[in-house]
């Protein structure tokens, strides 16, 4: 088994949490994002979508998506269970990553990818060239994420993690948002004192560095 | 249980499609999304977020999201299976479906929302006003869209739906997304006979028409 990873890119480091949660160890290949490693025909031939992270398995089969090799992850090793368990559980793991990546994650790579000097012509990840950077795009990530913590706010005023009670990988790609949007200067605002304490308590989880 | 459902909207029609292909048939209230029912306060206590759909059960928990709302009903009635069976046919329905919300469904949301007169002013979903619609972002999202649609096409020659052999609600994502983008006049490439033979497929499934 190996892993494509990337060490300084986020939807890797999805990846890298869940697995530490996990008490997992996979060995890993670093693909040299910033050297343009993914649009190589060698790597394009793990994913045809130029993007990292991958995992193929020892019998050739390839997995692509943070989420869809968590997901490989939770289905080969169900404990501790970061998915959930029992219906209206996973649901609930469902909605709130969702929210954390629609709202959340999404907007944050709006801003990194349409300001930062590095992205410049390349906007959309997983494209070589031609995509312009668009400053109004970063303007409306700002706001989004705003409201989106806001939101989140009064979720954790009531409830420990994004899901309830227990930590799950939606917990994960919250806490990426926000370490990935330390890139931009995005902090969170100053009335959400609900998820600064969520911040922090994830932050000291050993997995918060992987 | 009640779904908040529009019939009018692609997220809701997602659930819809879902629920056909699991032959269930679930209690509905319409969520007139024109006139803005989703930001009174009363649909806001069901989705803070304002958007639909929402499932909410008898005990009062509600899922929101739709692929939240399809996974718990895989939960609760798995057959057929709709997210895969084993660990690797789900983490491929996983990816696929990811791919065609990431690349596909919400590249569409971006030319609709940025183009289309209904939503001057509104161009993010949830949010009921103060977002100016931004046109070269409808420009990036129908680029991205013929791309997604390209490598989709490579997929499917060499297999009969997105995940593999079966039908999962990664075609069920699919599938709404072309529909969706029909709103802009955005059509299959020219060059993409599997993704049309694949369309064409899933429209003649009575689910189609959910």
């Amino acid at each position: 088994m190996k892993l494509y990873d990337f060490a300084l890119a986020p939807n890797p480091k999805r990846v890298r949490m869940f697995l530490a949660e996990k008490g997992l160890s996979v060995p890993t290949v670093e693909v040299q994002l910033r050297e343009g490693a993914q649009f190589a025909d060698a790597y394009r031939e793990i994913n045809p979508f130029s993007l990292a992270p991958a995992l193929v398995l020892d019998d050739g089969a390839v997995i692509c998506e943070s989420v869809a090799i968590c997901r490989w992850f939770e289905e080969t090793h169900p404990r501790p269970p970061l998915f959930g368990e029992g219906a209206l559980e996973r649901a609930q793991v469902e909605m709130w990553s969702r929210r954390a990546e629609i709202h959340g994650f999404l907007p944050v790579a709006d801003v990194v990818r349409n300001t930062s000097p590095m992205f410049e012509g390349r906007a959309l990840p997983g494209v070589a060239g031609g995509v312009p950077q668009i400053p109004e795009l970063a303007t409306r990530g700002r706001a989004a994420l705003a409201r989106f913590l806001r939101l989140l706010d009064r979720r954790l005023a009531d409830n420990e993690f994004l899901a309830g009670a227990r930590f799950s990988v939606a917990d994960i790609t919250g806490f990426v948002t926000l370490r990935f949007g330390e890139r931009a200067d995005l902090d969170i605002p100053g009335d959400c004192a609900h998820v600064r304490r969520w911040r922090d308590a994830v932050a000291a989880r050993p997995s918060a560095e992987a």
